[in-house]
């Protein structure tokens, strides 16, 4: 694109914006952009926490046990093993693009980023580090002190700075470019004739009623067995278990698509072990329908090209402890 | 330095090393030297590996679990915590600098690297993946096959391959360029005059027969309770319970003071929670010594200066599961 010289910064801008707007495909599915912190220094010490064993009262497990990040932002397991090797109740969701979501957790008991990082941490069958004990095991460490005083400036460590750091950090945690966000921004050859014949049907058949935006989830909950019964042995009763009220049953958060290749088992309760099984049990339950073979490999294909970038990033190296930083009590 | 002009490259090379060498303290305690590896793909798939949960049984447990290299490369517990939640009967050995040791394990019953990485995959008490296992989880991922094909030639992954990356990963885990190095070095300012008493001490007590060389032990193996018996309700008994002779009950490796400040708690049954207290019940057992107040701050300023550059690297990225990919077994 030449541009005129007498033009405008602000014009420039405006007219850049428009040629970008005109690239993107107009689809209920939205491409995924980078983010950007303002505040780098927050982003580096929620890392450093989000990566830190002493987070728990074992002194092993951290943020990252449960949603590596050198994988898909999850465990792969049907349900988490946590303190004590406790299997927990619910499927680890992946924490990669957790914050193009609406709420956090499969019941959405958690309004944002902040209020979910507080939880697992505490959580009997997950870190089972009270708060108190959290906040002065961090206190107890020197160069977390030190990074808190600057970042926030406050001498002493509260729970919020922890939480608030671990969300910041965790809003980098998307994953932009993958080959269907290239078929979105006009890459004709981005995605297969398969894949793009599975984005039909999945815009036909209904799937895009609740898979769609940025995440392809993640907007709003919808009831587990829409037009039949879904049948598990989990406990979960989703929103249920928030509010109480008979409408919530079952009612669980819409998950995202994106990188759904690396974040196998599928469900709230992790029962199903392939994409083409999830695929097909969706079909059945909330759509009332049998995908073909064919159709399931359409399906399958199109939900390939959501896997986007791989996380790049230093392991994070972390502070020492101080001389009254607790020792782990793994069998406490 | 001025070099005259008429100088060869090889005088040059030969004058530049005489006065690196002059430069260097000559001290029973010698500078760590980077590693620099000539296979960085075998040094890039051992990485991987070194952090790949599908190592183990329940796919939460890694290498990197209980040699965690965002700290001391170890896992700070009393003995460390393997599948299903088994305490494991020693103390995690730091795996930093562990390439400038004799022998691998406590009982040093892994002669190299290679044979230690073995080790921990297939301990009931520690990853619980049968070999046959692991060499098929990653035979089915085509990302490590694809590696190992253009690594070692082989269309077949084997336990080797595995074991082999791992140790040329590991060797590059050292940690040079500690203030005592730098002291050795020649900077008179690199480390406190009581750091300075302590390591005097260190070599006048007799510690230095012990702790020397580049990694300040890992070159012997010493009878734990030399002049005094040391009481543990560890069922260790080192050497012999490899070699199963009498003489060689409680010898244990020499660890490395290395990264001393990051590797807490202390002894083969880990019972040392602080280096005061370590280094206190050594002077006793070892040496038939009571270190004074005054002494011990010495001792403990010395080894202090022992903690090398942390390391730097990216976090590594997994491949993908492949459609054989067997899912994890937590529970077995």
């Amino acid at each position: 694109m030449k541009l005129i010289p007498f033009i405008t910064a602000a014009s420039a801008i405006a007219i850049v914006s428009l040629v970008h707007a005109q690239q993107v495909r107009n689809e209920p599915v939205k491409i995924i952009e980078p983010y950007v912190s303002d505040t780098p220094e927050k982003v580096e010490l929620g890392k450093q926490l989000f990566f830190d064993p002493r987070l728990s009262m074992s002194g092993i497990i951290s943020c990252n046990t449960c949603h590596n990040l050198s994988y898909g932002g999850t465990d792969n397991l049907k349900t988490s093993i946590g303190h004590k090797w406790q299997a927990g109740p619910v499927n680890s969701p992946t924490v990669l693009n957790s914050s193009l979501q609406i709420a956090q957790f499969w019941d959405g008991r958690a309004s944002n980023l902040e209020e979910q990082a507080a939880g697992p941490i505490a959580a009997d069958v997950e870190m089972a580090l009270p708060h108190t004990l959290a906040v002065s095991v961090i206190q107890s460490i020197p160069g977390y002190v030190d990074q808190v005083q600057k970042i926030y400036g406050d001498d002493q460590v509260t729970l919020d700075h922890i939480t608030d750091a671990i969300a910041e950090f965790e809003r980098t945690l998307v994953t932009p470019n993958a080959p269907f966000d290239q078929w979105l921004m006009g890459d004709d050859d981005a995605i297969s004739a398969t894949a793009l014949a599975g984005y039909d049907l999945f815009k036909n058949a209904g799937c895009i009623a609740c898979h769609y935006g940025e995440a392809l989830g993640g907007k709003s909950f919808m009831k587990m067995g829409l037009v039949a019964p879904y049948e598990s042995d989990s406990p979960a009763q989703g929103r249920f278990d928030v509010t109480g009220q008979e409408m919530d049953r079952f009612m669980f958060k819409v998950p995202t698509l994106r990188n759904v290749t690396l974040t196998q088992p599928y469900f709230h309760d992790g029962a199903a072990e392939t994409l083409e099984e999830a695929t097909q049990v969706m079909g059945q339950l909330q759509l009332g329908r049998d995908f073909t073979e064919q159709e399931l490999t359409q399906l399958v294909a199109f939900m390939e090209t959501l896997t986007g970038d791989r996380l790049q990033m230093m392991l994070p190296i972390l502070p020492e402890n101080g001389p009254e930083t607790p020792a782990p009590s793994p069998f406490e």
